[in-house]
C-alpha cells in the first residue's frame, strides 16, 4: 500500500525539525533501477514556487533517480536564497546517494514567503540517505513513513497501490487537504511503479489519468503554487507493461488517491460528487460542474443539509454561452436521487432530501449532449473557515 | 436620503406577508413626470429570474412609470406559473396608478424555485397605492419604507442622494448582502432623478456608473438570477442636466450604494479593497483584482487577521498570460500599507501588519503598466457559513 510496494524502490521518512509540531517532515524516495524513466504535472500556477521551478529542469531528459520532499514550508516567493535551498537540497541528496543533483525532483509543502532552514534540510537527508541503506527500506513501514512525512494539515497519510495480474505493480502516496483546485489540487504525489516504461509512455499515461482525477478534484477553488504529480518507473519487474493497461490501473490508482484526498479535505462535513450529464462536450460538462463547486453558496448549503437547488442553477447561469450549451430553462437537478428540479421548475419537494449523509449526490442534465463529467467537491464549513483563518498564526 | 429626494416621485413600502418574519416586503415607486424615461442594468446570469424577463420587455421602450419590488421570494425557476405571478403583479400596479401595464418594472428577491402568492401580492399593491396617493408619499419616510421593504438578509435599509448646485437632484435606495458578485451583484437598486434626460442618456450614465461601482463588489463571487440596477427621470426639477456632470454625480451615488452594500455584506468582519496598480490595462487589473477576491484562503486568513500575502499571490498567479500580463516574480503587495512582498521576495515582516480594523487595503503593484482597478470584497467568516447554511431552512 505504498510507494515501496513495486520492487526497485526504497523509501523513507525523517524528522528535519522543519514542522513546528516535530512530526516526521521529511521524506526521500529512491529509484533504484535498473531503469529511471520518469514523468511528472506542475501546476499551472503561474506563480511558481521554487521547487518546481528546479524540479521542471530535472525534468528535461526525463531521468529522475530520486525524490526529496518536505513539509514545513513551501519555498515560494522566497527568490534566490529560496531557489539555492531547493539546489542545495537537491545537491545533498545527490552527494548522499552517489547520483547526479539534476537526476533529483524537489518538492515543498507549507507557508508562501518563509524561508527553509537548509542545515535542518541537510542533515534531515542525511539521516533519510542512512534509513534508505537499511533493509527496511522497501518495506510498507518506509513508504509509511515517507507519505507521513508530506502531511501538512491532512490528518491521515494516504496511499495506494495496483498489482496487475500480468505482474507489475504501482503504488503512490499523496498529501493535501487545503487549496484543492484544478491544474492541479495543492498536493504532492509520488507514484511508483516497477513496470518497463520508457518517460514518453509514463507521461502519455499520467497526463491521462491527471485530467480525469487530481484535476476534477476542487475543494476550496484555490490553486497552489507547488503541486507535482512525479510518477518513477524502476522496471525492476523486467516486465513491458501494456501501455493501455498501465493507463487504466494509473487512473484508477490515481481515483483512490483523489477521493482520500477528498475525504481529509480541511473541515469538510460532505464529500459532493457534482455530475453533469448530457453536455455537448466533456470540456463543456467539466466547466459547467467547476462553477457548481466554486459556489461559496451552494457549498455553504450543503454543509447545512440544505437541498438549496437554485444556487445549482445560479451557479450554471454564471457560464456564459461561448462556454457551454444549454437552455438555462430546460435544465434537470437531482440531489441525493430526489429530482427537485425538472426543466427549469419545481418538481419533487425539496424535503425529501436526505442530506445528513457526508456522501452527496448533484446530478445536473443540460439536455444538450450526450457527454459527461464529475467534479468532487466539499461543502463549505466552519471548520474550513476556523483552519484557514489560523493556519500561518 | 431617499427615492423621494428628487422631485416627482412618490414612494410606499408595506407588508405584503411575503416574508415569514412579518416585516415590509413590498415596494413601490412611482414616477409622477413629466417624463418617464429610464434605463436598467440587469444580472448577466443566463438563469435569469422571471421579473428580469419581464422588465426586459418592459425596458423595450425606455418608458417606465413605476416599479414594484418585493422581497419575500425570488420568483426565479417557477416556470410558467412565476412569469403568470410577475405579469399579474405588474397588471394589478397598472389598474391601480392607471398606467400602462408594460410601463411598470418588476423586481424580485428571496429564495429561488419557490412559487410567490398572488393574492399576497395583490392585496399589498392595493394598500401600497394608497399610500402613494397620501402627501406623506413623497416624504423621506416613504422612502425609508420602500427602502426597507427590499431587504433581504440585509441588516440596514441604504439609501443615498446627490443634490447638484444646477438644481437637479439624485437619489437611490439598495439592498443586498450575501450573493454579491459581478455582472451585478445579487441587489436590487432603484436610482431617481428629476434632471430632465432622456433613456439614450440615462442608459451611457448608468452603464459607467454600475461598471466602476456595482461590477467591482465581489463579496462572495455568487452572481445572482434577479439583479437589477434601474435609473428613473421625472424630469420635475425642468433643469436639462449637463451629461458629463450627472454620470459623474451618478457614479458617486453608485459608489456609495456600493460600500454601503459591502458593510453590510453577510457575516462579514472585514471590508477589503483590492486595488491593483500598474496594470497594462484597466481591465487587466479587474480580472486580477477579482482573481483574488475570490480567493477563500485569501479570505479566511484576512478573517483570522493574518496578513498571509503568499495566499494573495498564488491567487494572482491563477490568472493566465492571455488575460493578465504581469511577472510573476517581480509583484509587489502591500497590506494596510506595510510592503510585505517585494518584487516576489519577503520584505517588511508581515507582523508589522494590523489587522484589527474592518478596513483592509491590499496594494498589488503588478509593474506591467500604468492602469489601476479596485474591487470590494469582504472575509470569508464563520457567520458567512452560518447565514448561508441555514438561509431556506
Amino acid at each position: 500500500m505504498s510507494v515501496t510496494a513495486p520492487a526497485g524502490f526504497a523509501a523513507a521518512g525523517v524528522t528535519a525539525g522543519l514542522k513546528k509540531s516535530g512530526g516526521l517532515d521529511l521524506a526521500l524516495v529512491q529509484n533504484l533501477g535498473p531503469l529511471t524513466s520518469a514523468a511528472t504535472v506542475f501546476t499551472i500556477n503561474r506563480c511558481q514556487a521554487n521547487p518546481v521551478i528546479w524540479s521542471r529542469q530535472v525534468m528535461a531528459d526525463g531521468v529522475v533517480s530520486a525524490i526529496v520532499l518536505n513539509s514545513g514550508g513551501a519555498n515560494c516567493y522566497t527568490g534566490r536564497i529560496g531557489f539555492q535551498t531547493t539546489h542545495a537540497t537537491a545537491e545533498a541528496v545527490a552527494a548522499r546517494l552517489d547520483i547526479s543533483a539534476g537526476d533529483v525532483l524537489v518538492c515543498s509543502t507549507g507557508l508562501i514567503g518563509e524561508q527553509l532552514d537548509l542545515d535542518k534540510l541537510r542533515a534531515g537527508v542525511w539521516e533519510a540517505s542512512l534509513a534508505l541503506q537499511g533493509d527496511v527500506a522497501a518495506s510498507p513501514e518506509a513508504g509509511l513513513a515517507a507519505a507521513t512525512a508530506i502531511m501538512t494539515t491532512d490528518t491521515t497519510p494516504k496511499q495506494a497501490e495496483h498489482r496487475s495480474p500480468a505482474g507489475w505493480t504501482i503504488g503512490g502516496m499523496a498529501k493535501g487537504a487545503g487549496m484543492l483546485a484544478p491544474g492541479l489540487a495543492t498536493m504532492l504525489v509520488v507514484i511508483t511503479t516497477d513496470a518497463v516504461l520508457d518517460s514518453a509512455r509514463l507521461d502519455t499515461a499520467l497526463r491521462q489519468a491527471t485530467r480525469l482525477t487530481f484535476d476534477r478534484l476542487d475543494s476550496d477553488g484555490c490553486m497552489s503554487t507547488n503541486d507535482t504529480v512525479s510518477l518513477l518507473a524502476s522496471g525492476a519487474s523486467g516486465i513491458d507493461a501494456d501501455e493501455a493497461e498501465f493507463a487504466d490501473a494509473l487512473t484508477e490508482l490515481c481515483r483512490d488517491l483523489t477521493l482520500q484526498l477528498q475525504a481529509d479535505a480541511e473541515g469538510a462535513a460532505h464529500d459532493v460528487a457534482i455530475e453533469v450529464v448530457n453536455a455537448l462536450s466533456e470540456t463543456e460538462a467539466v466547466t459547467v460542474a467547476r462553477a457548481v463547486s466554486r459556489s461559496n453558496l451552494f457549498k455553504a448549503a450543503i454543509y447545512g443539509n440544505d437541498p438549496n437547488w437554485g444556487r445549482v442553477l445560479a451557479a450554471v447561469g454564471t457560464v456564459s454561452e461561448a462556454d457551454a450549451t444549454f437552455d438555462p430553462y430546460g435544465i434537470d437537478v437531482a440531489i441525493n436521487g430526489v429530482h427537485v428540479c425538472t426543466a427549469g421548475e419545481p418538481d419533487e419537494p425539496r424535503e425529501l432530501v436526505d442530506l445528513s449523509a457526508r456522501a452527496v449526490s448533484v446530478v445536473i442534465d443540460l439536455h444538450a449532449g450526450a457527454e459527461t463529467a464529475t467534479i468532487w467537491t466539499n461543502d463549505l464549513t466552519h471548520d474550513y473557515v476556523e483552519e484557514n483563518s489560523a493556519y500561518s498564526s
